[in-house]
């Protein structure tokens, strides 16, 4: 095989994207420093303990594993960044106060998500600690579309689920909870023959309840519907009473609700979201409540968050124009060089032609040409 | 084990040194764009015959390995962003002219280089593809000057180095050919009793030769010194006359010359430089020329480049004073939350303190408060 040749679903980032990309992360990141979320930057690989804790079988499915030469104990390549800054806040920075981070990187995925996906995303994401009220899950939601409209998309769908309503159907039927890794598969796939044939042996409430879930989406008269199709348990009532506040806080968005999408079931303890932007099907940016993983790490601690792919959503934004460019001669003649180091220094980007390539067809787009006017360098335009 | 610990030489980058990293990383590739490089983003991972391609064991040994499940191939995790990049130059963009590419990311070795080095530096460089002149290796050695007078230092002593010497004289002896890994580890290594008995098989000039090298260091008359001591072999003339041309065009950088200091001489083919500054006795940047890794890549293709850690310069630097924020009350009224945006939008650092937190000890620096003077949203100053 060629030593060019890349593995499947992996890929180089060329210039005109990587440009987008660069673009995209700084702007989201000056976002969340205005919102006040503090930076941090979570290691590529850490023991395997670690990067499942509070995650699925999932995960442990999705990521990359390999021997440390230095403990002989297996590490894991992240899959996901969200575990490592719940980790960061509750044993590293260890704060009693409201703690706000944020965080940029690849993670990796041993399978693809889907034909076309690629398993290198470039995750991003924002993170809330300390606080339990619905207040902290709308600051994540108007930030998720504050981002979104940095990219370009100022029309979102929000699509709400509440891990709650299962874990509350499941906590009351022994059986189903026996099947909860099973259901929660046919759930998220809107199976219901599957459901039929696996809920057989539950109660009728749970059969029935588990049935109606994947029917139960829609704009946000779906929670009425909820509460009519649903039986009237604590837990599935205090779920439907949160999403019912929390669209009262979200504002302007479009919202609609999804008691079956469950994407992050396995980590998530509340409310769950998932944006959509036209032209792409699947969502763009997912958050949600994930209270009990700071516990994992030794501290109880209330956390929500949301997170999106960079990579993804880069290529629905147009090519961004490439700045036009001065070509400049070749020369360590003094004034030349002060010449040239003066307009970089105004923010002009100044190319010098190496000798021999000063016809060269370059990829730049250049507009103006550094000349030798009777001893004086000068800035002529190009045709 | 507790799940919050990490692996040896991993950490986690917390606020105030993630906030460094991040603006000298910013600036860097700001800098890099002025003189036209242009920035790839090269995978975390790959088939380990690409990544290896014309480098050594060393970095062989480097590397994490593990299993592709789509391929059953082995993949190995990036251990440094060159050949990706020269790989990139050479069949992706396929370009005729000459071609400046940069590059910024996470890079893991199997072993620290140090008992407190990282096992994940976090590597930013340049590359020049195209151009055979020392003209292209001058200006990587302007960029790199220019790129660590970014991060505060203004005086940098540039150590350079040429990998001719010591390839003109195992050329020239088929019994130093034989031990040319051995022979680059005890030159590194500065080890002359290792290198008396090794050598004590070879014809006497190239005995004599590999024993001179590793005292051939010091300021640039080490290059005429080295013109006595050396045989007078085409390759070994050649590479000295480069040295001393390269020299003149270097301008006002401190220049020392170690003709054993052959870091990296696996894959460079020409001149090779470190770059040191005060305060640390590693190098803070490296780089060379390596005009075969392209032909590796099925296209012959001059290069040179360099590139540095940010995670160890970083460290070297002062933490930066964080922008003074202001504290919001948390509410939904359309006049505070238009008020906040008004700021945000204005470049502040507005933090919303969300119910029952009002009184928390932030991290933040807060000068200023909102607050509601009848019916007007104000900014107070805080004692």
């Amino acid at each position: 095989m060629p030593t060019w040749l890349l593995p499947e679903n992996i890929a180089d980032v060329l210039p005109s994207e990587a440009r987008k990309i660069e673009e995209l992360r700084r702007a989201t990141l000056d976002n969340f420093q205005l919102y006040g979320y503090e930076l941090v930057m979570p290691p590529m690989l850490e023991y395997v303990e670690s990067l499942l804790t509070g995650a699925g079988q999932d995960m442990d499915l999705r990521m990359f594993k390999l021997v440390d030469q230095l403990s002989g104990r297996t590490l894991g390549i992240r899959a996901d960044m969200t575990t490592q800054v719940a980790r960061i806040d509750a044993h590293l920075l260890n704060r009693a106060s409201v703690t706000r981070l944020c965080y940029a990187g690849s993670v990796l995925h041993t399978r693809p998500s889907g034909f076309h996906a690629t398993r290198e995303p470039y995750q991003i994401g924002a993170e809330i600690y300390g606080h339990a009220g619905l207040e902290a899950d709308a600051e994540i939601q108007e930030l998720a579309l504050a981002t979104l409209a940095l990219a370009g998309f100022p029309s979102v769908r929000l699509d709400l689920c509440h891990a709650g309503v299962l874990r509350a159907l499941i906590e009351n039927d022994p059986k189903a909870a026996k099947a909860e890794a099973q259901l929660f598969e046919l759930l998220q796939a809107k199976d219901i023959p599957g459901l039929r044939e696996l809920t057989a042996g539950f109660n009728v409430v749970t059969r029935e309840a588990l049935l109606a879930l994947p029917n139960l989406y829609g704009d946000v008269e779906t929670i009425e519907r909820a509460r009519l199709r649903l039986p009237k348990l604590a837990g599935v009532t205090a779920a439907l009473d949160e999403l019912q506040a929390l669209i009262k806080l979200a504002g302007a968005a479009s919202i609609t609700i999804d008691l079956a999408d469950l994407r992050g079931y396995h980590y998530h303890s509340g409310v769950m979201f998932a944006a959509y932007v036209p032209g792409l099907p699947n969502a763009v940016a997912r958050g949600g409540r994930y209270d009990h993983v700071g516990e994992a790490f030794g501290r109880a601690r209330p956390a929500t968050g949301f997170s999106m792919d960079l990579r993804e959503l880069s290529r629905l934004m147009p090519v961004a124009d490439r700045k036009a460019a001065i070509r400049a001669p070749w020369g360590q003649e003094a004034a030349l060089r002060g010449k040239i180091a003066e307009l970089r220094r105004a923010g002009e980007v100044v190319i010098q032609s190496l000798p021999g390539h000063e016809n060269d067809q370059d990829e730049f787009r250049f507009d103006r040409t550094l000349v030798n006017e009777n001893g004086i360098w000068t800035l002529k335009n190009l045709g």
